[in-house]
């Protein structure tokens, strides 16, 4: 079934970077320079919180195209207001935190991961960040891909399919050799729909210290890999 | 002036690829099986004459949006039947020809070149070739990109200035951060008419052995490069 396969799209927040332990990092030094006495890792946590929402008012067309970084700060407004600190976070900072999402480390074993598969296939990343952000991104974590293919090329968000299948199209294959891999069941099940193979790789640690990570288990896809390298084996590259 | 330049864009067909003689390649083994008698470097040039004038009928709202494979199919279509070669071809050697356009050595510097811009700058394929072609012949090539930001994404073609500005768009920079790098004086103007900083690289051999190619002397532009390590150099990389 996976014989048609040409091209590898990755997810990047949570599946080839650790968004947890960047973010978390990144607040905690504004929090700390503003003496805010709130835990980094359970702030990351509802910033997260309000991401597929957020997302989801676009894909539902209650709102007009918005970009990521947009939608970071709102809700990063809406946060800090809630937590009674709005008045002591400047605007530079917010600026900081909304680019933090820019920033982030890649898994330790996410370069060599993609170094493997790009070999045999083309990689590209398909992710909800901005096109822009996306490439600061990529290029910050040291990451290689043949491609760029944010979800704005097709001015939607995944879980919609067209966020997937805008993709398929640029790259000028069809959807089912296409390979989408996530460590989010709603992102694979996004891709299952419109139609595209489908990898769940598990990231154990991807959504922080306080919460559990999407399991393998719990998600029907063509491939469930418990870690990068099992991928890889997988895929026999 | 260019200390602004965040983002350096690479035209690609004849600036980091040597599409003369990859072209006449390809087209002389079709020649040669078929056993068709005409220069192979000469029905390259001819083919690529056709390459402006059928992008410049897209960009004057002459016909609706065509790929860059649409566009080079026709031409060599129109072409083979001029030279009465029309039923000799099949339908299989044409696809296998426009394909050639996906698969053009590199010059070879310019893999050195895009490494050592890499270190400072964003580097990006900003070609009239679709995404998809580019990130086959970027691949093929062994070529390095931050990211793919194909004319195709902006729906018309360079020399029109949409194709840059929404290169610039989607790279979240503006206008000015972004170094056009082109061996193409046609290429360097569109640049610099849409507020674009320019760099004109010369490549002597680009239009193969029948013709001159574009010369710095004859373009107007913000670095004038006589060669890949004269532009790294210029662009103190």
């Amino acid at each position: 079934m996976l014989d048609d396969v040409r091209v590898v799209a990755f997810d990047i927040f949570g599946t080839t970077v650790d968004w947890h332990t960047g973010i978390t990092e990144q607040v905690g030094e504004v929090f700390a320079h503003r003496r805010i006495d709130l835990d980094p890792a359970a702030f990351a946590d509802s910033w997260r919180d309000r991401y597929l929402p957020a997302m989801a008012r676009v894909n539902n067309a209650e709102r007009e195209w918005a970009y990521l970084d947009t939608l970071h700060r709102e809700s990063l407004n809406a946060l800090l207001t809630e937590h009674g600190v709005g008045s002591t976070v400047s605007e530079s900072d917010r600026t900081r935190l909304v680019r933090a999402w820019h920033r982030l480390p890649a898994w330790p074993d996410s370069d060599e991961l993609l170094t493997r598969l790009r070999h045999r296939y083309t990689v590209v990343a398909l992710s909800n960040g901005g096109f822009g952000l996306l490439v600061n991104l990529v290029k910050a974590a040291g990451s290689s891909f043949d491609a760029i293919a944010s979800a704005e090329l097709a001015r939607t968000y995944k879980p919609a399919p067209a966020a997937y299948l805008t993709a398929a199209q640029l790259l000028d294959v069809a959807r089912r050799e296409v390979l989408m891999v996530a460590a989010h069941s709603w992102d694979i099940d996004g891709a299952r729909a419109a139609g595209l193979c489908t990898a769940f790789l598990q990231r154990p640690a991807e959504k922080g210290p306080y919460r559990e990570a999407d399991r393998a288990a719990d998600t029907i896809c063509d491939i469930a890999a418990t870690s990068a390298s099992d991928l890889a084996t997988q895929l026999a590259c």
